[in-house]
């Protein structure tokens, strides 16, 4: 098996809707020689996705209208990361704006990119403990948001049901929830 | 909140490159009457991903070359649907043909779509248990794969320490290593 870097031959750029997307086709020369002329890219900005539990553990939950899925949904609270912030800040932020809870105590889940072939963004992961009410939500994102709080069980019965759908709100409940998450150095690690 | 479908006024495609993808943008008008000229969409093939363990409990994990990553990275196989291919059929399929290994014990660990906004794709998740190798592996894919054969504390120190990236593998991993991992119907469905 070959490390070496596959060798771009030549870009062309199909969409360019920055910044909410951008699409373009390499032609790739593989390490043993052989030509693809079609290997497609998706540019999507990173985003951040919060695993929030309350001063009670139950988790901040979102219900909300999801277009791609032409249906309402229960997801996770997430964002995109305005210019020059750093992750975490845009994890606080986005979680206040959207559900109105605030948190001190924060840690990373880890950073996953979509999809490995076309690429598709990053998601950069949170988890917040003792999240509090703090302000109302006011999101300013074209879905209307409502916050729902479940227990841990509730929301492993939503997720082993089917009814939590989004995959990265999955990824992330499923690493909060388990005895062995990774936790990563944040801004303000736990112990 | 409404549980109103968004009304789509137009739809301009942008990219026609199917079967890679397909790229296009939608006039959109709110349950609450506000319009949005541009909510792009991007439509990716299902896949099919398959975490398996072999007789000694280890777990069939591929090293390869991600080009979205520019780097060789740890992935569980996957692979696209054919046409008219059921997706416990397909996972079989690109298990064997990516690892050499085929199971008779299979389970479903969920059906996720990769963006809820944007679509990019639902990806069928599957667990195979008792794996063993009985053919070649010979996957027909871009890139050289090397199988890999990990304990669960080696995936879960992997994942913990960030060398696994790409977002499906995670889930299914974090997935089927929890206690309350969701196990749904499949052909064969384990008690």
């Amino acid at each position: 098996m070959s490390d070496e870097l596959w060798k771009i031959l030549d870009t062309t750029d199909l969409v360019d809707a920055l910044p909410f997307l951008k699409v373009w086709v390499e032609k790739i020369e593989l390490p043993d020689g052989r030509i693809v002329d079609d290997f497609y890219q998706v540019f999507v900005p990173d985003s951040v996705l919060i695993f929030a539990r309350d001063t009670k553990d139950r988790v901040v939950v979102e219900r909300a209208y999801r277009h791609a899925l032409k249906r309402v949904s229960l997801i996770l609270p997430a964002g995109g990361i305005n210019q020059g912030e750093e992750p975490l800040t845009a994890a606080r932020r986005e979680l206040l704006e959207e559900t109105g809870y605030s948190s001190d105590d924060w840690a990373e889940l880890g950073t996953f990119q979509t999809n490995s072939n076309q690429g598709l963004g990053r998601v950069h992961m949170f988890e917040a403990l003792g999240a509090q009410k703090t302000a109302q939500a006011d999101s300013g994102d074209l879905e209307d948001i409502e916050v729902v709080l479940l227990s841990t069980d509730e929301l492993e019965a939503v997720i082993r049901g089917g009814d939590m759908i989004a995959m990265s709100s999955v990824t992330a409940s499923s690493l909060a929830l388990n005895a062995w998450k990774p936790i990563r150095p944040g801004s303000e690690q736990r112990d």
